[in-house]
């Protein structure tokens, strides 16, 4: 299969190009083409979007349901939103719960289905802050420690699939837990955490790569106590993680200056969605003001008003704008920042690719990796979406 | 008078140059010399400091004593830390005290005595904020009052020599205020101030050109509510002042990312000094943990440990250590901050010059400017310094 656009975007820039793909990864991009190929001349074409920060989507919640289901239906209908690959993410729950999370997602990694690529885990806890729990349970946000982490890191049949970890460096043994991820290859964010800019500057050298959800759930910026904000600033090499550009979580003006300051190659975008639809239990959203809640196989939501309503949680189109959505979330951001769609390809791939150290098949648009492409219109609508080459 | 040096630091580069004076003005920038000249081969030779946010140095203190003697004490020593021009700057003050502080000025700004050029005057207050007010008093912080502005403003003989305004956005009336600023040439900079994000969007337009002691005296960011801190950062043509660079009232990790995100087009140094020596009447100092308060021609310092030092506050030598030197904020913010000697010369000289308007004729060495310059080891250690032309 050969794909054309005049609008390619590459590393080396936005150049007429024709795509060849075979066996899900591109084996050439050539300026000219004696063969049929698709005509998508007047759209542009992406690498497809990394959502590595994302808890369940749609129809489909990993953190709710803990369920292999959940997974292979966040494979089904990410790619609609430009989602090409995706770490499926925990959050902080009880211990038999996380190694549930865990089973599940051996299965999935192991058996996956077509859809977009599930890349492995990411563990948004258990060794955060309680101070800083933001929507995590409090109960399940504990100190580090090495023995369980190893019980986690030893349910995986592959001990490459959990390949990011959110955590509190202030925390005891927060230094131990970094030492043993990053032997294993396990990124480390700092997130839900209240820590020190002094405890982040020593840790750092130990392998912490960036923050979870830059500003949301950890200690404030003080000119005297630069705590995780001050460090993610001022560090060059700390990754800042930006989840769901609404301009609500986090205003736009101060994604704008942190994208300035830290360039388009310490910034990553996610988009934090739960997959809200699959509460399996009631669940009061603070930020939203609704409470979501399963009830007779129909999810009721209340808002703070007063008003109810009732949706049915199976169907895609019924629950697909409780959330902003990856694609949305980029059209909004583009909107009060300026960017070039290499920037825009860097935080939306190439980035959270080498964030988690996939960028040797993920990323870009390269010859030898996987085919993992989006045609975007020119208001950055995703029009077709390619998987390993394969179109949904 | 001709200098030369094998590193004139001018706008266009490092240069070997011989820099002629002539009736205390640069008259030619050459690269070779046939007369006489002052060899300073082995120094850096820079434009001099220039400190607009200083109320007193040493043995003189404008914003506690209010006479003319003050202002002269600090354009005689000034030059022995590099700095070659200020602005006397004022405090929140009675109304009477202000109109005394004004009256003495322009005394100075018509018979200027030997040593650092006196620009005038920066006015910090007293339309800020009592929230905010930092180590003012609270008592004479008050709103905007236009009439009582162009009681101050006709107060001076020379009506441009009040050249630099710290007020309050957020309080009622500042819109008035910062438009009547405006059209007289007065800069105005945000300060001592809670002001919110949309006020100052709504209010740059009128001529709101910086921030005052960037961090300190202001409402702090945060991601929904950006704040004073947060539209320095974002908006690209604030000026930020950033005031004595010991590290501890503003870290240097907080002053160094925010250099690299203003560059050094956008951040000036000052010294914020107050001429503590020479208090009428006692004074706490929180920051430092210190009660200065004169004591029969003496100063008595009761630190909070209980010890206790008498000085004398009319002896250079026994007081120039009482607080941190531009000399020594430069020396200071250079062991955290790479910083080469084109964007030293720019946040200490150039911008502060055009952030008040004299760059006409201060803030670098080029032909038909003052001859405002330094002499400095590679240690920055200021070896010479000419006031517009004259060795010091």
């Amino acid at each position: 299969m050969i794909i054309y656009s005049k609008q390619v975007c590459t590393l080396d820039g936005i150049v007429e190009a024709y795509v060849k793909i075979k066996d899900g990864k591109i084996i050439s991009i050539d300026k000219s083409c004696d063969s049929e190929f698709i005509d998508y001349s007047n759209l542009i074409i992406m690498p497809g979007y990394i959502d590595i920060h994302i808890h369940g989507w749609a129809n489909g919640s990993f953190w709710m349901e803990k369920t292999p289901e959940s997974i292979w239906k966040m494979q089904e209908h990410l790619p609609k939103c430009g989602v090409t690959s995706f770490l499926a993410t925990t959050g902080a729950d009880s211990i038999e719960e996380t190694c549930r999370s865990i089973e599940a997602a051996n299965i999935v990694y192991l058996n996956q289905k077509k859809g977009a690529d599930f890349l492995g885990v990411h563990m948004e806890g258990p060794f955060i802050s309680k101070e800083y729990k933001g929507l995590q349970q409090e109960e399940h946000c504990i100190e580090p420690n090495i023995n369980l982490m190893e019980r986690f890191y030893n349910l995986q049949d592959d001990k490459s699939m959990i390949k990011l970890m959110t955590l509190a460096p202030e925390l005891n043994n927060a230094k131990e837990l970094i030492k043993y991820n990053k032997e294993r290859k396990i990124q480390n964010s700092i997130g839900h955490s209240g820590a020190s800019f002094d405890c982040i500057k020593e840790l750092k050298q130990y392998g912490l790569g960036g923050v979870t959800h830059m500003f949301s759930g950890m200690k404030a910026f003080h000119h005297r106590e630069l705590s995780v904000v001050g460090a993610a600033l001022y560090f060059d090499d700390l990754y800042c993680e930006f989840a769901k550009q609404t301009g609500m979580t986090v205003k736009h003006e101060a994604f704008d200056f942190v994208y300035r300051l830290k360039s388009d190659d310490k910034v990553y975008l996610t988009t934090d969605c739960q997959g809200i639809a699959r509460t399996q239990k009631p669940f009061y959203h603070y930020i939203r003001g609704e409470k979501f809640e399963p009830d007779n196989g129909k999810l009721k939501i209340t808002k703070d008003s007063g008003e109810i309503e009732f949706i049915d949680p199976d169907d895609y189109d019924s629950v697909k704008d409780l959330e902003v959505s990856y694609e949305d979330s980029v059209k909004n951001m583009l909107k009060h920042t300026n960017m070039d769609l290499i920037s825009l390809s860097k935080i939306t791939s190439l980035n959270p690719a080498k964030y988690i150290g996939v960028d040797n098949k993920k990323g870009s648009i390269e010859i030898g990796k996987d085919a993992d492409i989006i045609a975007l219109d020119s208001n950055f609508n995703v029009i077709k979406c390619y998987c390993k080459g394969i179109e949904y």
